[in-house]
C-alpha cells in the first residue's frame, strides 16, 4: 500500500506534504526503488542515498522554474519519481522507455543533460551567468558527489564560479564513494571535515572565545589585536572551499529531512555561491546495498528479497582482467591503472594480488593517462582501461602526450560499441574515428576471449608505442575457430565471391549470421576479419575488391571517420570502383535499449544487412 | 663580451660557479635571450621571469639524473642555455632547428615533452612510482606556473600525488599570469598567500605565542587545552596545498638567487611532495617586457633597444574579433568566452566593449566548452574561441556536454592547420577528424576575410546547434573574388575538365597557384570551393567526377579521418571510380618551421601538387 505515493501520483507535488508524510514517503521511496531496479537494473545504491536530499531540494525550490543539475546523473531517479515520471518507471532504461539519465527531452524538470562526471558546477555557473544578462531570477542547484571531485573539470568551474559574487547553490553529496571507494587527497580532506565536525559546528563558539582571550605579555595593544584577527581568520576558513571562496556549510546529515530542509532554505537566501556538504550513505535503506555499494552502483536484475546478483558469465572486462594478472606475473614492469573503476574494468584481482603496481586516480582520466605517459618515459609499461566513452575526456592527453611522444602506454577499451542501456551519453561508438587521427596510435579489436589474451600479450610485451584494444560490453564471441593473433593479419573466416564482407571485433559475430542467411540464397560471400584496425591491411581490401563484385563494412561505430570509412578510402584512391556499403552507427545521437535492439534499429543486425546483400546482388544479376 | 656565458660554453655546467658569478650570468643570459628572440621570435617574457628559478635549479640538482618537467614548456629557454644548446639558439623555432619547447629527441636533459598546460604533476608522479617501483634514486622536479593551476589536470594530479608520501618537488611559477593576467578564484587565494607572506613566516611565532594564551574563564582545563590544539592545527595549515598534504614552502622572492638555492636544497631533503612557491616577475630585466608581460608572452622579431614591435597586418583572429564586437552590438545574447587568450584569439576590443559579456575562465577549455552549454540550454548564444591545438582538450565536452544535446554553441577555430613555428605540440591538423564524428556538429572554414564576416553572422544569427569555424594563423586570403557564404552551398572558382581540385579554407590559395602552374601546362583544372566541409556537399563531389578523370583533394589537416577521406567515401559508396589523390599531412608528428616550409616539406605546396597532377594527366593521355 503506497499511500504517500499515491498521493504523490495524484498531487504531482510533494509541496503540501507535512514532514512526517514526507519521511514516509522516503520510506516508501525505497521500496519502490529496490522493487523497480531489482527487474530493470540500474543505479540502485546512488539512489537510495539521495532520498531524503532529493525530497528536501524539491520541498524547498520551485522546480523546474528553479533549475537542477545533477552530475552525473546517476542519481536522478528519485528526481524522475517526484517530477512526474513514477509511472513511466517500468520502462527505465528500456528502448523507447525513460532514461537512466537526467533528459530534457523527456521533462521540463531535467534542464542539463548529463552522464559523465564532474560538469554539473560549469553547466549551473553558465545558467547562472545567463540570468543574470538576461535579468531574470531564479534558484540553480547543482548537485553533486564527492567522486565528482576527483574530476579536474569541477575544479575549473570551482575556480571561475568561486571569484564571481553571482548566488549559485552547490550540494556536495559526500558518500566517501566514486563507483568504488573515492580516492585521493581531497577525500582524506573531506573526511578530515567529517571526522571535525562538531568543531566546524562550534566554529562560532570559537569566534566567541576568543574575544574573551586576554592576551597578556605582548609589546602592544595594537599587535595583540592583530594576532586576534589572524588567528580569527585562520580558525574561520577552514576548508578548501572557504580558501575559494565560496560560504560553506556543513556538514549536514543527508539522511536527516529536517535538517536538509532548513539548511537549503538557509542558502536560498544567500546572495552569493554557497557550498552545502551532506553527508549521506550509499545504499541507505537497503542493507546489500548498504554493504555493497559499488556492487549495487549500476546493477541488473537481481532478487530484491535477498539482495542476490545472478552470476554473470565470463566478460571481456574479466577475461582482460584474468589475462593482465597473468601477465604481471611475468613481466614486472606492468603496472595498471584505473580511473575510479577498478571494479567494471575487471581489475579487482590485479589490485590485490600488485598492490604496488595498481594506482586508483579517481575519475580523472587526464591525469591516468599522463601519469602512464611519465611511467612509460621512466621505463614501465602501464596499462589503463577506460571505458570508451570516458575514454574521450583524455582525448588531449593521449594525442599530446602519448601519441606525439611515441610512448608504450596500453589502452584496453571496454564497452567499446553500442553499450546499450546507459544510452546517450555512454554509447562508446566514437573511438574508431578520434584515434584514427592520432600520429603512432596502434588500433586492434578482438573477436573472442582468446583473440583478446593473444592482442594483450602482443601490446604489453612485444609491441612499443601507443596501442589500444577495443572490446565490447558483455561476453559475446564471433562463432568462428579461432587463429593466432598477428599485427596487421587478416583473416579470411569464409571464402566467396559475390560479396565480400570485411569486419572487425563484435559485428564478426553478425557477420557470420549474416553469411549463414546468405548461403540458403545461394549467394557466396567472403568474410575478412581485421582485428588490426589501425593501420589498416591496404593489400587485403584491395584483393578483396578484385575477387568480389560487392564490399561490405560492418562496425560498431560512428560511419563518419570510422572503419567503413577508411576502407573507402583506400578503395578510391587505389582506383578501385568496386560498390561499397558501410554498416555503422549513424550521426545522430545513439539511443538507449538492448543491444539488440539497437543494432536492429539502426539497421546494424544481420537480417538488415543479408537483405541488403540480396538485393544488390540479385539487382546486379537481374541486369547482367 | 659574455664572461660567464664564455665559461658556461666550456665548463658546460655551472656547478662551480660561485653565487656572484651565477648572478653575473643571470644579466648575460637575460641580454642573450632579448638579443636572440628579439630576431627569431619566441616566448620571451616567461623565460625572462625564470632566469634566477631555472639557474638555481642545475645548481642544486644533479641533472639529468635528477628530472626536471617544465609545464606547458615555454620557460625552457633558460634551461637548453643550461644544458649544452647555447650555440643552437640562432636556430630557435625554425625548421630543422631547436624547437622552443622541451624535446626528449633533442637532449637528455629535457625528460618529458610538453606544450599543453597543466600536464607536468601528472608526468612527474608518473616518473616518480617509476622510480619507487624499479628501486631507482633520483629527485624529480616539475616547474609548473600559476596560470597552469587554472587547468583541471593538474588538479587530478594534486589530488592523486598528495595521498602519496613519495618524493616529489613541485616548483610553482607564481607570476600572477597565464598568458594575460591571470584568472579566477585559485589566482585570488595565492595573492593572499603573497600579501600576507610575513604572517606565513611568522606561523611558528605564532604557535609559541598561543603557549603564552591563558584561556581564563574558561569552563574547565580539558577544553582549554582542545581549544588551543584546534586554534594551533588551524593557524599552521593555512594554504590549500597544505589541505591536499604537501609540505608548503614559501612564498620565496624568485629573484634571489641565495633565497632560491637554500629553498630548493630544503625540499631535496623532504622525503613526501612538497610545494615551493616561487613569486617571479614575467619579463624581468628588460623594462619593454616587464610593462607588457603578455604582449612579450609569445613575440615574432621586435626591436631589441627599443622594444618596439613592427605591426601586423589584419589576421584571421583580429578579424574575428572586430566582426565578433559589430555582431554583439546588434545581438545582446552573444556572450565571449576565452580560456586565458583574449588576446590571441582577438578579444581584447570585445572584452573593454562588453565587459559583462565577457568571460575569461582560464586554462580550462573544459570548464570553458561546458559553461558555454549551460548558457545556451537557457538562451544565450555563447561563442568560445579556442586555438585548434587546446580544443582537444575539450573533445568530451564538447561531444557530451554541447553535441548530445545539439546546444547552439559557436567554436570559432584559431590557429587550425599548419600553425608553423610551435611546432608539433601547437599544430592544429586534427580538428576536422576530430570533430567530424560529432553528431550535430556543422564544420565551416573561410578562405578570406569576407567570408569568415559572414560565416560568423551565419552561425551566430541563423543556425541553431553546435557550429565551428576554422582559421588559419595569420592573414593570407586566397586571391579569389569572393562569393556570398551560404551553408552547404559549393563555388566553383574555376573551371575545367581535366582535373577537380575539391578543397576548403587555406588550401584554395595553393590551388589557385596550382591552377595558374597548370594553365601554362594546357591542363584544364576545375577548382571548387566547400566552405562547409560538413555536412559535406555529396552531390557537388559527384558532379565533378563525373566531369573530371581526376580528383584531388588538398587540406591542411591529417589525411586520417580528414576532409580527403570524406570526399573518398562519397565516391565509393556511390560507385564512382574516378581517380583521387589526397593532399594532407602525414601520419606523424608535424615539425616545426615556417608555414611555407612545412607546407613543402609534407608536399603540401603549389609546387608538389602540380607536378603530380601533370604526371598523372600526361600519363593518362600519353595512354590513350
Amino acid at each position: 500500500m503506497n499511500t504517500m505515493l499515491d498521493r504523490l501520483r495524484n498531487d504531482n507535488s510533494i509541496k503540501d506534504f507535512t514532514n512526517s508524510e514526507l519521511n514516509a514517503l522516503c520510506d516508501e521511496i525505497r521500496i519502490f526503488l529496490v522493487e523497480h531496479v531489482s527487474k530493470t537494473g540500474g543505479h540502485l545504491a546512488a539512489n537510495l542515498g539521495v532520498v531524503e536530499l532529493t525530497i528536501a531540494i524539491h520541498k524547498v525550490f520551485d522546480l523546474p522554474n528553479d533549475k537542477l543539475i545533477l552530475d552525473v546523473g546517476h542519481q536522478s531517479y528519485v528526481h524522475k519519481i517526484l517530477s512526474g515520471r513514477i509511472d513511466s518507471f517500468d520502462t527505465l532504461r528500456t528502448f523507447g522507455g525513460i532514461s537512466g539519465f537526467p533528459k530534457r527531452s523527456e521533462s521540463e524538470y531535467d534542464c542539463f543533460n548529463t552522464g559523465h562526471s564532474s560538469t554539473s558546477v560549469s553547466a549551473a555557473l553558465g545558467m547562472a551567468r545567463a540570468r543574470d544578462l538576461l535579468g531574470e531570477s531564479y534558484n540553480i542547484i547543482a548537485l553533486f558527489g564527492d567522486g565528482a571531485l576527483t574530476g579536474g573539470e569541477i575544479y575549473e568551474a570551482l575556480n571561475d564560479a568561486g571569484q564571481n559574487k553571482t548566488p549559485l547553490i552547490l550540494i556536495l553529496n559526500d558518500n566517501h564513494m566514486s563507483i568504488s571507494k573515492n580516492v585521493g587527497a581531497m577525500a582524506k580532506h573531506l573526511r578530515n571535515i567529517r571526522i571535525n565536525k562538531h568543531y566546524f559546528r562550534s566554529k562560532l563558539k570559537i569566534s566567541r572565545l576568543l574575544d574573551r582571550i586576554p592576551l597578556v605579555g605582548l609589546p602592544s595593544r595594537q599587535m595583540i589585536e592583530s594576532v586576534k584577527r589572524r588567528i580569527r581568520k585562520s580558525v574561520l576558513p577552514t576548508t578548501m572551499f572557504d580558501e575559494l571562496g565560496y560560504k560553506y556549510i556543513g556538514p549536514v546529515d543527508g539522511h536527516n529531512l529536517n535538517s536538509l530542509i532548513s539548511c537549503l532554505t538557509y542558502a536560498r537566501m544567500e546572495k552569493r555561491p554557497v557550498i552545502i556538504h551532506v553527508c549521506t550513505h550509499k545504499g541507505k535503506g537497503y542493507a546489500p546495498a548498504e554493504k555493497h555499494a559499488d556492487t549495487f552502483h549500476g546493477v541488473g536484475g537481481f532478487n530484491a528479497k535477498t539482495g542476490e546478483i545472478p552470476e554473470h558469465g565470463e566478460s571481456y572486462s574479466s577475461r582482460f582482467g584474468k589475462k593482465l594478472v597473468q601477465l604481471a606475473e611475468e613481466n614486472k614492469k606492468i603496472t595498471a591503472i584505473t580511473c575510479a573503476m577498478p571494479n567494471g574494468t575487471g581489475l579487482v584481482e590485479f589490485s590485490k594480488q600488485y598492490r604496488n603496481r595498481f594506482f586508483d586516480v579517481g575519475i580523472a582520466e587526464q591525469h591516468g593517462v599522463t601519469l602512464a605517459a611519465g611511467m612509460a618515459v621512466q621505463g614501465l609499461i602501464p596499462v589503463i582501461p577506460l571505458y570508451s566513452t570516458f575514454m574521450q575526456r583524455a582525448f588531449d592527453q593521449i594525442l599530446h602526450d602519448v601519441c606525439l611522444q611515441n610512448l608504450h602506454v596500453v589502452f584496453p577499451i571496454d564497452r567499446a560499441g553500442v553499450v546499450g542501456a546507459d544510452g546517450e551519453t555512454h554509447q562508446g561508438v566514437y573511438d574508431i574515428s578520434f584515434l584514427s587521427c592520432m600520429p603512432n596510435m596502434t588500433l586492434l579489436s578482438p573477436s573472442d576471449f582468446a583473440e583478446l589474451d593473444e592482442m594483450l600479450d602482443y601490446a604489453v610485451n612485444r609491441h612499443s608505442g601507443p596501442i589500444a584494444i577495443r572490446y565490447p560490453r558483455g561476453g559475446a564471441e564471433s562463432g568462428f575457430t579461432h587463429e593466432r593473433f598477428e599485427l596487421n593479419k587478416v583473416y579470411i573466416k569464409e571464402d566467396g565471391t559475390d560479396a565480400a564482407i570485411i569486419t572487425t571485433g563484435r559485428m564478426l559475430r553478425t557477420a557470420k549470421a549474416v553469411f549463414d542467411k546468405l548461403k540458403s540464397e545461394r549467394i557466396s560471400v567472403q568474410i575478412k576479419e581485421l582485428p588490426t584496425i589501425r593501420p589498416i591491411n591496404e593489400a587485403e581490401i584491395i584483393s578483396s575488391a578484385m575477387k568480389c563484385g560487392l564490399i561490405i563494412t560492418i562496425e560498431d561505430n560512428v560511419l563518419s571517420g570510422g572503419f567503413g570509412e577508411r576502407v573507402c578510402s583506400v578503395l578510391a584512391t587505389n582506383g578501385l570502383n568496386t560498390k561499397v556499403k558501410t554498416f555503422g552507427l549513424p550521426d545522430e545521437p545513439i539511443v538507449h535499449g538492448s543491444v539488440a535492439e539497437l543494432d536492429k534499429h539502426y539497421g546494424l543486425d544481420a537480417d538488415s544487412i543479408a537483405e541488403y546483400i540480396i538485393r544488390k546482388i540479385k539487382n546486379g544479376k537481374d541486369k547482367t
